[in-house]
């Protein structure tokens, strides 16, 4: 259907022919810029981005939180062409504000049901066997605002508690195995370093499984935002486990039940019951072009829709496009290569003849699991869930273009 | 062999035990960053390096060229962690400085051999589709300085005119089939909008093989110092031609032998003949840890040997370290996915017993092509080289764990 497009030509030429004031035979505008020596390479030891691109930032919801030290910013997942975010882009969660750890001062204890406590250095961790991966991480009340109605008309505030990245450190296996964790111990609990000293319960399976002890994101080390100097990475599971500024491993024989893991993130049901250790992220995506923040600008014709979608289970296996609010839905194009627990970029060539459209995505995870639409989750969270919140997402595109967040019942 | 290092346990202990400072029963330092809130989420709507990484940064050689806008500074691998360059490390070229385009005045135009030369606006060709893939960009002078002799002691100067990313943008092939190529055009001018309007000629072959037209970089748009809003990626093939700041593309019958094809990027042979064209970066390899900017700084026992490495024509097949100058060699581990022309890591453990080595690595990709020493690649070019040094590095570590760049006659 991609070649098809391209290869019957005029594509765009209605859009092309319109942009073309200067004649086709001459040479493009002639550029101020090209006329002036830029600065040299003594200007800026350490990049930053054009200024003409200061819209794409991170961003909040002031009347999230009381504080902006215990608050959330949101990935500007509309400015993000692939599928890694870039490190100024990631998202921020603080219980206790952005955290500023002396890496000369900074120590990772290992302690509990283990044969050797260990109370280790930066430069050691470092010196141990590493891997580099990448994977998403994903806030478990990512499109909390989303479970009363579409609140917000924004991608970036529906789904920007998300972001991806090259994650480099070493297996946690490898450090719990080098304290020798003893058979008793059946849980971890990692403690961070902020004045919250966030703490979580792990199952060791977990833990011996995939899980990471990193201090490099995206070809430099760690920002302070996200744990710097060292945090850990749980693929697939929910952020708010994947500790910052880790400063203790405790091994133990059962989950502590902090209050981040009884108070918080956990889910009351009608029934009486709660969702506790719900630790996976679910598969879930949705369309990032177009979206409230970027819609149709050039009127009827040809568009890529362009989205991302990632499961905490594994790899995605498909993912499927409606354009007319989930009633017929059309196969995308996954971008190679497919990564297990990492964002997937999806695209599907498009002709607009300009009447409105619902756009949704809906994704198929490698386990076979297919993400619901938001009617079929609210039947089982009661009437005020604030967590796992995987649904479907729609776009409603009206005829001059524009986007909006809506929900359809 | 990796997990039997792990296994057997014991892997740090000797540096371990000599950090532990305070009793290992007790909590980590009382740190003073955990007794105080962070910033919020209001301090950085966009991100940057903690304050303890400021050594963190590209840097230049100031004799190697008479003005800093026509010159190059050199992404610091000594501090990347994974095979992605962060754009505020990713090493910059100019000829005319960092040119400053605006988006909205932009223009790309096609003409030529073509039926249908197009004039299109940044939002013209976002609009075609699209694809992500992630390459390495290295200049064919990286390692220039090596030829006469070990000149600079580092690994960023040494091998820093080097970067890997994510491109996101449209397929070069997409535009020039919507532009129509003609019979008779077979080769592509590519034109930047800075001041010094880069040029150079490209196959057709090539153009309708992988090439792309890109607007992302690493999760967000391209820098300025990479071409902001638009540059061209000739994957696996010399930086040089990977047009940054690209206004125009020119289809033709045959090269144009611009200065950059001739007076540049050309290396002229004893034999009197020149080198031209010969545009693909060779196999190639380096140790990134240790090296001179990262000795060993714990004394001997446990570390990982870690390096990166490269093809500009085709994947990695596998990489071999040496720790006596080349005369025996073992197999590294690669880390997964191996993709195609784009940085490979890879890592070796080892114990080291404090005595002095030669260290290498030496690659060979999946064409059968194995990395040449620097004495092998003397033999055929001549007496004062520039460009295609991707021989071989020697890294001396001395009993006292510094490094030093040496060269092996």
């Amino acid at each position: 259907m991609l070649r098809a497009s391209v290869a019957a030509g005029g594509l765009l030429m209605a859009g092309a022919a319109k942009a073309a004031s200067p004649p086709i035979d001459a040479p493009p505008a002639d550029d101020p810029w090209s006329k002036v020596l830029g600065p040299g390479v003594d200007d800026r030891p350490y990049g930053k981005p054009s200024r003409y691109e200061a819209d794409a930032i991170r961003r909040y919801v002031p009347w999230l939180a009381q504080s902006t030290q215990a608050d959330a910013s949101f990935t500007p997942l509309q400015d993000q062409p692939g599928v890694i975010t870039a490190n100024g882009f990631f998202f921020e969660r603080y219980h206790g504000g952005r955290t500023s750890v002396d890496p000369k001062e900074y120590r990772l204890m290992i302690d509990g049901m283990v044969d050797k406590p260990l109370l280790l250095t930066l430069d050691d961790i470092k010196r141990f066997p590493s891997v580099s991966r990448t994977y998403f991480l994903e806030c478990p009340a990512n499109g909390a605002t989303e479970w009363p109605a579409a609140q917000e008309n924004s991608l970036q505030f529906s789904h920007g508690l998300l972001g991806c990245a090259e994650w480099t450190g070493v297996l946690l296996s490898t450090l719990l195995n080098e304290a020798g964790v003893q058979k008793t111990g059946k849980w971890l609990l990692p403690e961070g370093g902020d004045a919250a000293h966030m703490t979580r319960s792990l199952p060791i399976e977990k833990c011996m499984d995939d899980c990471m002890v990193v201090w490099g994101q995206n070809g430099e080390a760690l920002r302070p935002e996200q744990g710097y100097p060292i945090r850990l990475i749980v693929p697939g599971w929910e952020g708010n486990v994947m500790v910052k500024w880790l400063r203790r491993l405790h091994v133990g024989p059962g989950p502590w039940y902090t209050r981040e893991e009884t108070s918080e993130y956990t889910e009351l049901l009608p029934s009486g019951k709660a969702l506790a250790f719900t630790l996976v992220n679910e598969a879930k995506s949705v369309i990032t072009f177009p979206c409230p923040e970027k819609p149709f600008t050039q009127g009827p014709g040809f568009y890529e829709i362009r989205g991302i979608a990632w499961s905490g289970r594994g790899k995605i296996k498909h993912v499927d496009v409606s354009f007319d609010g989930g009633i017929n839905f059309t196969r995308a194009q996954l971008q190679e290569p497919i990564l297990t627990k990492c964002l997937t970029r999806f695209t599907i060539p498009f002709h607009w003849d300009g009447k409105p459209l619902m756009l949704q995505s809906r994704t198929t995870d490698e386990t076979g699991y297919t993400q619901p639409t938001i009617a079929q989750k609210r039947k089982s969270y009661g009437s005020k869930p604030v967590y796992f919140n995987n649904s479907i997402q729609t776009w409603q595109v009206l005829a001059d273009g524009s986007v909006n967040n809506v929900q359809l019942s």
